[in-house]
């Protein structure tokens, strides 16, 4: 309501709003599906949410579609500060390095400062979340923000895997867990999709 | 749950999924902050869904903000077949035209129409709440949508509103009743920013 809401926290609000517009301009290892130029991280977070309303009935027990959205709006600020490390960059292993995991959560605590008190620490507890991947929430986003970029690639002829050398091992390795635990249809359905377009 | 989604529904979604993407290639009037190149309409989803995850606390009596967050991420999807109109070209009369309408309802029967059917009509019905502005929920989201563009322009100098000879009587006309009747403070907010970026 209202009186909650005095208005230096309007402003701090809209500045943290102004910040997040940086994160139209970090880009992505994959590329749009016309193949036309890389995907942002911004577009990268509305496409995830749209998948989680799309596909929320695929969630396993537990789930709460708007939770996960409001996570995968948030999952991708740190890179405001960070950079998007590539999923299949260093031969998967630059991605979980535990100085990426020190410059990320440095970027969190930066960027969901802005905002007022309450709200930074409920977005960093959501970013938190994500991360660890141990709830169920947690679970489907990261199956959805793996399958993402997979069907980009799949769907522009696999340019984004050509250039990290990426095989069919590298995908079952680096995605297929995260996808089978969190949404095992889908992963059913994208590794059809995967040995074919490899098999090609 | 998996009973009520067989197969081929899961491959209708990740169709209309990849459809969606050619949002990131449809370009708005307003620029990245910036001022680097124009914003699109993909990205300014995102951007749109975290305002209404960040300033529900704005919103009038009897809004969902959960529900706000999905009508944003769907509202603009019927511009990958009508591209975006923008709110200041021709003078302020293109936006509201029934040509753009009838375009926009058709657009939006084709690409929800690539979902199932009851997931295409609950989508459908969501975005026909967004275009009639009656509900306290897409009240709030029209004032969104408003006042996002407007904070690009005066945070990046103004470079849209230069192209379309836009006056602050102008924005006060086709911004002001829209944000003030769904977000009044941030309108009060708004309105003492763009008085002193048209005073400079
Ligand atoms: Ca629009």
């Amino acid at each position: 309501d209202g009186q909650a809401l005095p208005g230096g926290d309007l402003a701090a609000r809209l500045r943290f709003l102004t910040e997040a517009d940086l994160l139209k301009s970090v880009h992505r290892a994959n590329t749009l599906i016309d193949a036309s130029r890389r995907e942002n991280s911004g577009e990268h977070s509305w496409h995830l949410a749209l998948y989680a309303l799309v596909l929320g009935g695929y969630a396993g027990a537990g789930v709460d579609p708007g939770r996960v959205i409001r996570m995968l709006l948030l999952h991708d600020l740190v890179e405001i500060d960070t950079g998007d490390v590539p999923l299949h960059s260093a031969g998967g292993q630059a991605h979980h390095s535990a100085a990426v995991q020190a410059a990320e959560t440095a970027a969190a605590e930066r960027i969901f400062g802005l905002l007022p008190v309450s709200q930074a620490a409920e977005f960093l507890s959501l970013w938190r979340e994500f991360e660890a991947v141990e709830t169920p929430d947690a679970i489907f986003a990261k199956a959805l923000d793996r399958c993402q970029p997979a069907i980009q690639n799949l769907r522009s002829g696999g340019a984004g895997w050509v250039e990290y050398d990426v095989t069919l091992a590298d995908i079952e390795a680096r995605v297929g867990p995260w996808v089978e635990q969190g949404a095992p249809e889908i992963w059913n359905w994208l590794w059809q999709e995967l040995r074919h377009h490899f098999a090609e």
